[in-house]
């Protein structure tokens, strides 16, 4: 029996496991705000064409009006200055948005300390327990900052040092970083060294970041395989994107 | 080796390909046109929040204004009157998005004939030579149309008879059924009885449409392994969506 033939009989029959791992999108789906003077993202919202009535007898649908960077997201090079001869979203390479995934979990360090920054150190204690990164595949940070939807919300976030970013941009094999919260960088990174470092260094480094992702709790420390599934947008800087787990159980 | 790893594996060999069936998202992504006194859609379209400038010195990044049912999308149940009851476009289930699918081939009789419809018939003969239609799976219906970016925005396409559509929602065990025309229906099919049949059935029986796809023709008429992303969007009747089509080569 072929690989696909035996992976649709596994998913059938729960050997192989699809995770969503995307926050749903809705006008209150959690945003960045950045500080004055910068320009801010809208919210999501739909705007109602027709339903079942004079504009639409037998059809309901909405426009849609939401920020590249709003929800469940993918960034990519061209969002940051540093990347800015690199790609757009409609030019990610599969083998990017088809990838593997390894879980590391802060979520213990994170519950005492909103301002947790990912340092190299807890990366090169994760390979020793589990192995090499995975080349061309993503590292999730599992904060357990979507257990806390009352947060969110705020200013204050965990992420990663300015050392750490470099360290996974430059010296490692990944693609790309996912997180749970609204962005990839601490919500004080608008004043480290430099300025949202973890942007600034993996967009400079034509990589990736995905962010406010669900259900990382799920996941194994390592063997997950990863679709992330970005609208193709001619020059985009990102897109919302929905995001599973291929999970072996 | 687990079946994620040697999934991995020949992906990387090329013996597993994924293909992006997605058509490029931008203000000239073709778009449905419906007839006076219907209400349309909005095109896509992107506008600027910051591009390297004094609104955000190191980022570039967008806001989106589209349609639920602009570009590759997928209609979901209460997109229609008759599905009104049914899910929306966040809670469609993990087996409708991961699933088989298939590819019945029409595009020398559409070559000869813009409103072409497929007939009851068209896929039995398809069963005869390829076997059963997927259980949870996809219809894909292979048109030409997509090389005919001249056509795409017209009013004339082609489709499905009410017949055939009545027959694919209420006796056969897809879950869909994807074109590569702005809609599931012919351009015609407001003055079929009932109108717009493909949706009026599908959506009736809690089914799915899928538009816009490209590369058909590179897909085998069996053992796709299909993986549609629509945007998680709560209430939403359809979303524009990325659609990876796994092929085992
Ligand atoms: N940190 C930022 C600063 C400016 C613009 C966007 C961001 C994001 O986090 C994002 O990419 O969502
Ligand atoms: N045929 C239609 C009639 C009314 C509204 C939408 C449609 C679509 O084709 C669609 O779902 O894209």
């Amino acid at each position: 029996m072929g690989l696909l033939d035996q992976l649709r009989d596994a998913i059938s029959t729960g050997g192989v496991e699809i995770i969503d791992l995307t926050a749903p999108l809705s006008s209150s789906t959690p945003i960045l705000q950045l500080p004055d003077p910068f320009a801010n993202t809208i919210p999501f919202q739909l705007e109602e064409i027709s339903r079942y009535d004079e504009k639409g007898p037998a059809w309901y649908w909405n426009n849609i009006h939401t920020g590249e960077h709003t929800g469940t997201h993918l960034d990519v090079p061209v969002h940051w200055v540093s990347g800015k001869d690199g790609h757009d979203v409609s030019q990610v390479p599969i083998k990017t948005l088809v990838a593997p995934a390894v879980v590391i979990d802060v979520s213990s360090a994170v519950a005492g300390n909103d301002d947790f920054l990912l340092e190299i150190d807890d990366v090169k204690r994760w390979e020793s327990a589990h192995g090499a990164l995975p080349d061309g595949g993503w590292l999730l940070v599992r904060s357990g900052w979507s257990a806390r939807p009352d947060v969110l919300n705020e200013a204050r976030n965990p992420g990663m040092s300015a050392e750490c970013a470099r360290w996974l941009a430059e010296e490692t094999p990944l693609t790309g970083v996912g997180v749970e919260t609204v962005g990839t960088d601490a919500g004080a990174a608008h004043s480290f060294d430099p300025p949202f470092p973890c942007h600034n260094y993996m967009m400079g480094a034509g990589k990736h970041g995905l962010t406010l992702l669900r259900n990382l709790e799920t996941l194994p420390a390592t063997g997950t395989m990863l679709v992330v599934s970005p609208l193709p947008i001619v020059g985009g800087s990102g897109s919302p994107a929905r995001v599973f787990a291929m999970v072996e159980r």
